[in-house]
């Protein structure tokens, strides 16, 4: 059962990758490298394990970005179960590659929203913080009118 | 009208999940698992319900694989309309698959992207929080200044 | 050039959408609910359009929920061009089914974690404000006693 | 290595827009627009590029359009070397469709979600600020009662 074995690495790694969640930048840089190594890696892996389907490298790697893209033509398709457990791999990889880029692409926007939001926000609650501030020098200002009113009527006790 | 009452089916499977939504490492975890029990289940059901197709249960295997990935070869398909059924579960799971990885990591990228903007304004809050506290507790000693002035003039009274 | 005027149309629909978003809970009834007549439509009018490759409805429908979820075995397709462009809304529906059921789960996904970022920070600022409050209270009270203090010794003026 | 060149081109444009991201609704109209072109474009290539396969550029148009949703029946499919570079930028700019619209749909619900949440939590600092202005302004009140009283016991200080 590859399959299933080849999922319980990926919740592994997914419940890891939810508890430390890299940088957006970082992760978007990773999956780029990561999926351009897994095109490169399937195709020539292809051509070495699945000889009658795969003709030469190049047909191996058309297999693998229609397969990483999941647009998946059929028109080569692996015919060998270890050219299935390698395509396993592959199709993961293009769940993981259009998973994170809108995951990236969605955080960025919704980043850009909140920024704005949280301006006019600020402005507002400055406001209302610069109105108190400015109402407690108004009495501290009061209070020491008070008090030199009273050192000036009794000097000895001030 | 399998296709209608499967989807009503997921109507109000999405209501109420809308209602009260789990977590994201449940949700995680649980759609890797219902979908590793798809994928097994479909490959072994395919086999029993559509004999000419599905050579044996690792051929039904790979079909849910491609399927349930949204990849779809269409190397092997379902001829009789049990397995067609089967399939329409199959790939509903696999967008259901997409959608919750998906809003999964877009998720922790959004919460880690919002706590580091709210930690720079909850110092600036908690700056103007302070402000205005020293400002009160400069009032209060001038006023414990000012009620000393007072009593200390006409002991008999304060 | 079906595809692109039908785009234009998806453009609008897409700007007017931007503009007064429904709520998640409408959205997420709305798409299932289209998802279901554009599949149950598209498989009615192919069989009616493209009397060759598709025998009933049945494989009608069997091929709409294929193109409607991206997987496109490809088993059946249609031949003809009035096929072809009931094709290309059925593969849009299919687009816009998945970004949507997407949005709504993740949009879920990040509410949930947001409600649990905010009631932490409004109990760190309602401590901050009743910490105000109360100084203010304290303050009040004194003043209460300075008032009294100076009306005491002299009755007449107060 | 088309695909990995590509890819790296993808690389850098995806690093520069996370750095500066256009606003949503600019983002949605360049996306369905870029796809319109893609679609068209590609399809006028394929028939100038892949004969054989191409009967005209309607059969390229169709299945461009099948390539950038990703659905891929495989009906038609490029040959040669060269329509397959180019099959290589449709099937990436339909990751770039979906990712795109899906990020545009999702960031509309997050901020509906948000400004509901946030118009709530405003109209309880609103209070807070409110309740504290209303202790200020009274304590004030008070002080000016006092500097009367002093004033007017000794008027020639005041």
């Amino acid at each position: 059962m590859p399959q299933a074995s080849r999922l319980n690495v990926i919740e592994r790694r997914m419940s890891r990758f939810l508890k430390e969640p890299p940088s957006v930048r970082t992760a978007a840089g990773v999956i780029v490298t990561a999926t351009t190594v897994v095109v490169v890696a399937g195709g020539v892996l292809m051509r070495l394990l699945d000889h009658g389907e795969y003709a030469d490298i190049w047909v191996g790697m058309w297999w693998a970005l229609q397969t990483v893209t999941t647009v998946g033509y059929g028109d080569v398709t692996p015919k060998e179960p270890s050219g299935r457990i390698i395509a396993t791999f592959v199709m993961l990889q293009g769940i993981a590659f259009l998973a994170i880029t809108t995951a990236a692409i969605t955080s960025t926007f919704v980043a850009r929203a909140s920024k704005e939001r949280e301006r006019a926000r600020d402005a507002d609650e400055d406001d209302a913080e610069l109105r108190i501030e400015a109402k407690l020098v108004g009495i501290d200002q009061r209070l020491d009118r008070l008090e030199k009113l009273l050192q000036a009527r009794e000097p000895g006790i001030g």
